[in-house]
């Protein structure tokens, strides 16, 4: 029988987006300590491969792009990691185990509340040199610390970290094949900033850009939509939340319905930089569901999780395809 | 009696410099917080002014430079912050206050031994739910604690912070002109990555740039040379020290002499990407001087601030001139 045409032309467009890919992972620096990496996310997998509980893989932070072979420049993606690290705690706090692949430096979970700078601020040493929290912030240290050890504790949480955009998606891949033997039990929430361009690694400058030849002059390839090869080949069964941020309202909709098609995604979470923290819009192929926090004392991430966990339930309780 | 065409030539190019650097100046974002900080400045730069010591501005971390005016991207230069940390514990060990300008998240004095991802790995709840920290690590978070607590307390420390080079430059400026008035005792360790790029805030584009329209071209001009302003207008009898970072071996030692002539530097620091933190070769008028470390125990700061406030108090024996 032969397809129809727009089945044939969907097919070749799929082709050329995996090709796209694999030629991106032939040619990215290879990761490293692979091996090892490999073999924690494995153990993790097994352990919660039983039962019929979700297992949710976070990203958080931006994905930086260098620009020069032995890295001094690079383009980075503004992204604090706030989201994907309060997010970590609610999944967690709802029985979630979590995969967290996050940027170096970037937010972590039960450390939200830090000083941006100093830790330091926060420590006293009392009267026999012993280790004191001011009383403002005594309670505040202590669960974090607490709830951390938990967590790690009874091996809920799995820490991945990537600086750049080559990094990142080798460990995406490495954790969406892996976490494929979960099907319809596996999540992923796709929080991390992801550059859309990039200089492939094999036309990088080697060194240092020198600055005595007048302006820069600098040309980006865009970098293939794994969330395509993420649907289509590594966790075809999983349930997938992505986020669009955009700078202009006016637009931001129409490209998160988009996404939605192009990617097959469950649900895309619209977000503005201007109130990323105060709402968010749930884009689902059955609607739109606006969800704001009540208050500025609490994080808009207890009703998105809680929203997400009840979707995901469901997405479990149908039958495997 | 006519200038020589030599002079000349120098007279004119330091004039279109300086035009440079002030139009610089006019089309950047104003500094937030401009106010508070020019006084806590003022205050700190006045408690210091009586005396003969040495007064140390160091500059630490990379800058970014912004692609678009609401910043989701922008270009980063590679710099933990390592060495401007290091250098501020050593110069207060010394007895020089320091202003520290660093860059927002970068490495800060006495907390270098952190974790990378996660100072909560280093904490646990004792039975009576105090805060303990592992018997390995507790001498060491205890002397954080109260080398710190002691900078802060006697008044020797002012953390001035930045993230892009528009920041960076402003602050520069404001620290410069405000230590004019110590003269000869003021030093400037500009150990900040300066990025040699950037896009003006005029030219830039508002929104976040799209992906959907193929390969991204950009241009980016060069930044004005501020080490020359610095030496020419800012604070024209202070010790400054700058640093040369390159990849290429090659090419380090030659850059590094054309900056101290061209700048007026007192002395550049040339350092490796692949062994900044074993070997540096001090670059001044009389000659190279290799300073390199004994262990891998030790910091190299140790020696290099030690040289460093010997060649200053030389510099502060002179007359003003």
């Amino acid at each position: 029988m032969a397809m129809d045409p727009s089945a044939a032309a969907q097919a070749e467009d799929a082709a050329r987006r995996i090709e796209e890919a694999e030629a991106f992972f032939r040619a990215a620096p290879p990761l490293r300590d692979r091996d090892r990496l490999a073999a924690s996310l494995a153990d993790f997998v097994a352990r919660h491969a039983a039962g019929n509980r979700g297992v949710v893989c976070i990203t958080s932070g931006g994905t930086t792009v260098p620009l020069e072979q032995r890295c001094v420049r690079f383009i980075d993606n503004f992204s604090s990691g706030q989201r994907g690290a309060a997010s970590t705690e609610y999944f967690l706090k709802a029985g979630y185990p979590v995969i967290f692949i996050h940027r170096r430096g970037s937010k972590q979970p039960y450390c939200r509340f830090l000083p941006e700078d100093s830790f330091l601020d926060l420590f006293e040493l009392g009267e026999d040199s012993e280790i004191q929290v001011p009383q403002s912030h005594s309670s505040v240290v202590k669960a974090a610390i607490s709830n951390y050890r938990k967590a790690i504790d009874e091996g809920l949480l799995l820490k991945l970290p990537f600086t750049t955009i080559f990094e990142y998606l080798q460990l995406l891949q490495m954790v969406a094949t892996s976490m494929n033997c979960l099907g319809h039990r596996g999540m992923f929430y796709l929080a991390a900033a992801v550059s859309d361009f990039y200089v492939p690694w094999e036309s990088m400058a080697k060194h240092k850009i020198q600055s005595a030849g007048g302006p820069l002059n600098m040309q980006l390839n865009q970098a293939p939509k794994m969330l395509f090869i993420l649907r289509k080949k590594w966790a075809p069964s999983a349930f997938c939340v992505s986020f669009k941020l955009e700078t202009d309202p006016n637009i931001l909709l129409q490209k998160a319905e988009m996404a939605l098609k192009k990617y097959g995604m469950n649900v895309v979470v619209a977000n503005e930089l201007a109130n990323y923290k105060d709402v968010v819009v749930m884009v689902t192929s059955s609607g739109r569901t606006t969800v704001s926090r009540s208050s500025k004392e609490e994080d808009l991430e207890v009703q998105l999780t809680d929203l997400l966990v009840k979707m995901h339930s469901e997405h479990i309780a149908q039958p495997n395809s």
